[in-house]
């Protein structure tokens, strides 16, 4: 039926019955693309009810419907003319996993990561006639800046019309905490609310499609002068059990996790040997055995506990864990607290998210030089997720903050070495390492710079990298010519701040001799550590392999890597001229 | 008697007529020493019995007192042993302004940034046996950290007792604003704050000190398994009518601001000359031209309509100005929304409290390609108010995002141009600009770079200037030999961001010839926009006058630029060698 029908218009055409064949015709549509792509199924299964509502009682775009984070609607892309392209679903050139302003004029508002509707919302409905709607989740409410639009929706400036969507499925990534989760399963949602000076409506069960129509329709023909917020309860993952049974798990799947309809998962099979681990079990094996021996240590995150896989070090310290949900900048400047009064703080955060809790960073550990360790997980491009979530912009953002140690593991087995580097400090340190596996190099022993060693008298190229791409560099290195290769030495940079000044001392005294250093950063050239070695070296010429000034699409990581000219080839043909 | 008691121990000895009498003492001296020194007179007069009262109930620093954005925690100061270096306040080698971990055991939790407090509390209360006090303002209650830290203090891990005490002045920087000042003025503070998880105690007199006496050791000896709230109602500048009568205007003052202690203060002087307006002022002047123009501009700020000059805006246009009080990641976030409905968003935030919100500026802003302008203030050393408020960093962390303008403007007459330029553009831009006077230079023309003519055959030095000091280095010239002169030419990049390619494309051609750049820039090195630009040139021995990594003290901004070496006679030893 979804592609016999011109959308979003036809909707109106419809009766309560096939309203409701099609949201079962885009629940499967959602589960079957998911399955194949992977993608956000969890929260997207459990907004069709109200995208079908809302695209049937609003005019879209000429109404502006703000969705928070964007992947709770798929079911607005199926619905607003991109049933053909849902196929392509985070697929390089396909359609992007959450809103984008640049795909279609019903995405008005952009948003990969969570609780920027309100704030938005306010903007568009800043005199207008039209109405604004946002769709919130519970979780992204938690987040300071849905609370700090909350606060202001009482303003003396003139807006127009606005609904609130509360989609409450008492979920935010994982389980949801704190007092607006107390607060909306008590029966205070009505109070909390009105305090803020909006209507209240609900709850109501928000998979039920009469209902939904009759509310909204209501709430459109009443307009009331205030905000309406409207609290819908919603099942994460609802039409698929599995997810329905595992929300969690299911929040997010990747293309080759989910091995049939079932739901069978590959992150449910048996333990996986060594060198399949991922950089997160990396990182909790190496924090677990390190807490055993230290019970100083403790570990927060922020709604990010499946992510960057904190949960078996929740379960074997849960007194010594905090998930303080959808809230970076609490989560640091908690964590500075908790070092001020002698804990050993390790907060794993996304390079992405962590970028919210920008000044905590600054003000609260670093100036106060407290000894808090980020794990800054998703370093670097991270795939189909696409430019809210690739990151690409740590080095550069904490690299400017004075007096802290950035490490970046480039195999797995430096990652307890940095740690326990981090541990000792008395600052601040930041480890961080993207998405995916780790891959192993036994034969390497941790050190903060390697490589020095190679650097000789017939030294012209220096290969300077900083992190993983360092282990690509070692494979490239057998396709060079003789000549080639052992005329270039290659530095690994493990710790990327302080940089090794063992290592500008021995460039500074061969200045003359080496006539080439090549970068390569799994960042920005702005603020990259390279930028900024280079400009404590002598005149050399440089070569840059970071990412360009501009964001990064979505794609399987090896394609945004060539799309950008960050391929093995392009590093070979760099490190191996003619 | 001040001086005559071992403090904080004494109080305790002491009766509360006694007690009466140091609150008095206090503030004579704090109202003494801001008209001497400028300083934050206002929030710290309005929570002097509180410090009295928590000094003499709790023992500090084994309870844990957490002053939020330490301006209001003069009286602290003064209680806890450090009355004869006050009158050394804000001075440089002297007192900070705010609290700093390494000037006091009593000083547990540093903070210049307000709404940390009750996050940093939380980790201070862990597994803690001691009581924990935080004292936060109704102003920095609104901030997004601050409901972040509210929403998890109904934690599943064990806290320690604590208390919070409300110092509800009614005020933020400027009047409060938002439903949160609603909440609290109508009588709904208890129910809001049980909502929760708090016991709420209140409103009291905050400046009556026997009942605040009677309340806290009640509430001592209670320990109640929850943290208690206690609202407590004060008055801005209490004590000294001239800030109690216009508490905005003596929110902070300058040493040279009031002249005697009727507060008769300069800035209430006639209008003064052309030549002595500040960035601020010339910032607004422009922006009121523009907006006369276009209806579609529109300015937000975060309580900072005051320090950024938007009150005559504000005046002028009061449907078209918001303050969203201490709320960046909302200010930022809602001005996106606004400019993706069609307006023209100017948001003007000081270079420090953008830091809050970085992540909208990727995320929300740039990501989207959004038109919306950033008004940076306080941009570079800002002088006494030290480390917390330098604003050091802005040109790395906005440089890093793709796709965005960031004009520096040198002198006045630079402002209307770098405005019409960035409202013009299809993106976002920044205009970044320091604390204090626009100096003026008639002669000189807007232009995105100046003094590219300058390269002849004979130059061989490139003076590379972003922003102000480009004047500094107009004047230094004239102090050169007429060698050196007329072998350097000097170039001062007005637009930051994106680097003008005609600029790398002289310096390119030129390979060879030029053998020397320096580079001067109002910002750190990493991330510097020199950095970036030497990284794109070919290799050319280069000198940066940059600031050092590591976070600069309080004292004038000469002081300090003189102790980082970035005074004009460290320019001028490197422009004019021997």
């Amino acid at each position: 039926m979804l592609g016999s029908l011109t959308l979003p218009a036809d909707l109106k055409k419809l009766n309560v019955e096939d309203l409701e064949n099609i949201c079962e015709e885009i629940r499967q549509e959602i589960i079957a693309i998911c399955l194949k792509n992977g993608g956000h199924l969890g929260a997207s299964l459990g907004a069709v009810e109200i995208a079908v509502a809302l695209h049937r009682i609003f005019e879209s775009p000429k109404d502006k419907l703000v969705w928070d984070v964007g992947h709770q609607a798929y079911a607005h892309k199926l619905l607003t003319g991109r049933s053909k392209e849902f196929s392509t679903l985070r697929q390089r050139g396909g359609l992007s996993g959450f809103l984008n302003r640049e795909e279609s004029p019903h995405d008005i508002y952009g948003a990969g990561h969570s609780s920027t509707a309100l704030s938005a919302a306010l903007g568009f409905a800043y005199h207008s006639d039209d109405w604004t709607v946002a769709v919130v989740g519970d979780g992204g409410m938690t987040a300071g800046v849905s609370l700090e639009a909350l606060n202001n929706i009482q303003s003396p400036n003139d807006f127009g019309p606005m609904l609130i969507i509360l989609n409450d499925n008492q979920m935010s990534i994982s389980e949801n905490v704190g007092g607006l989760t107390h607060i909306l399963s008590h029966g205070q949602g009505a109070d909390f609310f009105q305090m803020f000076g909006l209507e209240y409506v609900g709850p109501l069960n928000g998979h039920d499609l009469p209902t939904l129509l009759a509310t909204i329709n209501g709430i459109k023909s009443a307009r009331p002068p205030r905000p309406v917020l409207l609290h819908l309860l919603t099942q994460k993952g609802k039409g698929y059990s599995p997810a329905e049974s595992r929300p969690a798990l299911f929040h997010g799947v990747g293309p080759a996790q989910v091995s049939d309809i079932s739901g069978k998962t590959r992150a449910l099979a048996e333990s996986e040997p060594e060198t399949e681990k991922t950089w997160s079990e990396v990182f909790c094996a190496a924090l677990i055995a390190a807490a055993k021996k230290d019970p100083k240590i403790v570990a927060i995150t922020a709604a990010m506990g499946d992510g960057t896989g904190l949960l078996p070090f929740a379960k074997q310290f849960p007194e010594r864990f905090f998930d303080v949900g959808i809230a970076e900048p609490h989560a640091v400047t908690f964590a500075a607290g908790l070092a001020a009064n002698g804990w050993k703080p390790v907060c794993a955060i996304y390079s992405t998210f962590l970028q919210r809790g920008f000044d905590a960073l600054i003000h609260d550990v670093a100036l106060q030089n407290l000894p808090v360790i980020f794990a800054v997980d998703r370093a670097g491009v991270v795939g189909a997720d696409g430019p809210t979530h690739h990151g690409s912009f740590d080095l550069a953002y904490t690299g400017l903050i004075p007096g802290v140690s950035i490490y970046a593991p480039v195999i797995a087995e430096d990652f307890p070495g940095c740690l326990e580097e981090a541990l000792t400090s008395p600052g601040p340190s930041f480890i961080r390492y993207p998405r995916g596996k780790a891959e192993r190099r036994p034969e390497k022993a941790y050190a903060k710079v390697r490589g020095l060693q190679e650097i000789s008298d017939r030294t012209r190229t220096l290969a300077l990298s900083i992190g993983p791409v360092g282990n690509r560099l070692a494979k490239i290195r057998a396709k060079m010519s003789v000549e080639n290769r052992e005329s270039t030495a290659f530095i690994e940079l493990v710790c990327a701040k302080p940089i090794s000044s063992a290592l500008i001392h021995e460039i500074t005294g061969r200045k003359g001799q080496i006539s080439k250093l090549i970068f390569f950063e799994e960042g920005g050239r702005h603020g990259s550590i390279s930028a900024d070695l280079a400009s404590r070296l002598p005149a050399i010429e440089a070569v840059y392999f970071t990412y360009p000034d501009r964001f990064l699409s979505h794609g399987t990581v090896s394609e945004i890597e060539k799309e950008m000219g960050f391929s093995d080839d392009d590093f070979l043909r760099a490190l191996n001229p003619a």
